[in-house]
């Protein structure tokens, strides 16, 4: 390791929480482990969903970022292109370019908004429902398979951390992808 | 929601587990929310990570696959670049430009190994170890801001869960990341 602090790997596990950022007492990635850095297993297992899933939904002729989008409008429609990405963890011109494909389907139409026609809202309709239902099933097996042998109390624990590093990327304003252009 | 099934919300929280793929009583997408479903917010929040450290290491002139060479590098060194790709969730293709680029900063060196000269080593040289050391408390001070206001035990519990999931994804040969070329 490269030596830079004289802390412990035991001290990271009993006092992590109780240093801030700035008090100099950074434990090294080697101190940790990979095996306990959190965001490297996050990472890991969201590689291992998205990469199964997307050879998985090949079968059905549909891409990751159209499958996101039918979810999320199976859920919520109409919607803006806006809230849609945002959903969807998609940036809005590859979104675009899911939405003219998903239209070209018949899966969905888009529609000038009434009230303010420079807004347009993207709706599912029911060869959309259901491509989505067709698709949905393989998604649930895995997410089964994906938490087999945890039950539905660590399960809710598992969401309800989660929950909170979700409020705090808002909080901290950490980085979502649309910043990333 | 598209009406498939007729199990009510309350039931996939109470009874998600008990449930095998192939009962036909699948909830739909709908019926368990986007922010139960635990992959949805996996991926999201990977993808906040990423795309936050991908800008903050953009400061360093690192991109995040020389960042996740030099992390595995900084606590095992050597290794074959097959290992190092596993570890540092990357396709051996792009490994291998990646390490022509950290190589060019002698970041690493590459060697033959002794006792078969077809097999190269990768190793780290010190002036990769500094290049980490330099980013390295930016990717920490994140990691403790993602987990403001989790302890110590939580923090245990939800990387168990993570373990757990490590396994299923092997157990069950749910997709890696060499699988989609």
């Amino acid at each position: 390791m490269s030596g830079e602090t004289s802390v412990k790997a035991s001290i990271f596990e009993d006092h992590l929480w109780l240093r801030g950022p700035s008090s100099g007492l950074r434990p090294t990635l080697g101190q940790i482990g990979l095996q306990q850095f959190a965001p490297y297993l996050i990472n890991s297992i969201s590689l291992s969903w998205v990469t199964h899933l997307a050879s998985a939904l090949k079968a059905h002729d549909m891409t990751t970022t159209q499958m996101r989008a039918l979810a999320v409008l199976s859920i919520s429609s109409p919607v803006t292109i806006n809230e849609l990405s945002q959903f969807a963890l998609t940036e809005q011109s590859t979104m675009s370019r899911t939405l003219d494909a998903l239209e070209e389907q018949a899966f969905i139409v888009r529609k000038p908004r009434p009230e303010d026609l420079r807004v347009r809202d993207v709706e599912i309709t029911q060869a959309g429902r259901d491509a989505f239902a067709k698709v949905w099933p393989t998604m649930y097996d895995l997410l089964i398979r994906m938490f087999d042998g945890i039950d539905s109390e660590e399960y809710k624990a598992f969401t309800a951390t989660m929950h909170k590093m979700m409020s705090n990327v808002r909080k901290h304003g950490i980085g979502s992808f649309q910043r990333d252009t």
